[in-house]
């Protein structure tokens, strides 16, 4: 194969239920690889390095953002967290399809050095589904609950941005939009606008306009 | 089906394979139909109304356009060519998806009037490979190929208002990327603006915000 794989940016509020599309997406699917994120905290109990989070000190994480070692980084928490950049251009390079399920923050970071993205951000049907869906998860208190919903609004303000919007209702439909928006990414107009000037350049230089 | 039908707007300049595209697009489809334009022209031989065009006198034909009848019209060569309303909100009404394939001036009307209509736009590959398209028709004298162009001019300058600009390079590339467009239309962020602004407003009236 030798056309590249595409990057595929995922994003959307804690509780939107990204993580379930995402699997069933990938599902039988050849060709695609979910990128592995780096992080500065410490394994919990049975993570595995590489396969949960690349595990950095501080000092390697910080040699690899100044060395352009990371696509996309942010701290939470006095933590670093961020997609290191090597794994995803080789994935690319060699066809991959590579998604990067993150934080708006980084999403954004993504969309400024790969123009070509396909940028995909998944909404709630209401913000209140997405308050019930958090509590009803049970593992998090009520102070935790909070703190993720003022998270949630911090990223949808920014969610116009990113280049689809799928709105999480019946999770068979929210599969369905999210191959389609994956298919349609590179046709959006945003994405073919160099080639849109390069045909009307080629007009001016032919001799129909003069 | 109580679901409404889609509207689709397909535009591209002359040449660039439309026509072409949008059989093999509706090849073996259902619940589809492309809409039928009104003009005040004469039929030519062969053509039937209700088939090529619907044939409107001028009186009529003005008569729609004041009562709001046409979706969208334009004059070209002292004639009037538009689309009447009553037969695509009747079509979306039973569920069934519209093809309008207009001019781009047509088109943006269109999408004033209907917001939701998924917007795509054909590209040719170069502008070269256009003017090769028509000249190779062999249909067309050489003052007729470069009004064409001229044409085409302003049809480009004006994709960028369109939702999905698709290159008719391989035609079934073509084809696919169709069907993907239509299938991710109602996802694109544009589409979305106002749900994305409830779910803010939803969040605004929780007490998390404040």
């Amino acid at each position: 194969m030798s056309e590249r794989g595409r990057l595929i940016v995922l994003s959307g509020p804690s509780g939107v239920g990204k993580g379930t599309v995402l699997a069933r997406y990938l599902a039988g699917r050849e060709r695609i690889k979910v990128s592995v994120s780096a992080t500065t905290r410490a394994p919990r109990a049975g993570e595995t390095d590489g396969v949960h989070y690349y595990y950095l000190t501080r000092e390697q994480f910080e040699e690899k953002i100044s060395s352009g070692g990371m696509l996309e980084w942010a701290q939470y928490n006095n933590q670093y967290y961020g997609t290191p950049r090597a794994p995803v251009e080789e994935a690319l390079r060699e066809g991959v399809d590579v998604v990067l399920e993150i934080e708006v923050q980084g999403g954004l970071q993504v969309k400024r050095a790969f123009p070509d993205a396909a940028m995909i951000f998944i909404l709630p049907p209401s913000f209140q589904v997405l308050r019930q869906r958090l509590v009803g998860r049970g593992t998090e208190d009520g102070q935790s609950v909070e703190k993720r919903l003022r998270a949630a609004v911090e990223e949808l303000r920014r969610a116009q941005e990113y280049d689809f919007l799928l709105v999480n209702d019946r999770i068979e439909d929210t599969v369905r939009e999210l191959e389609a928006a994956v298919e349609a990414a590179h046709t959006i107009t945003r994405r073919q606008q160099s080639l849109l000037t390069e045909v009307l350049q080629d007009a001016q230089t032919d001799s129909v306009t003069d």
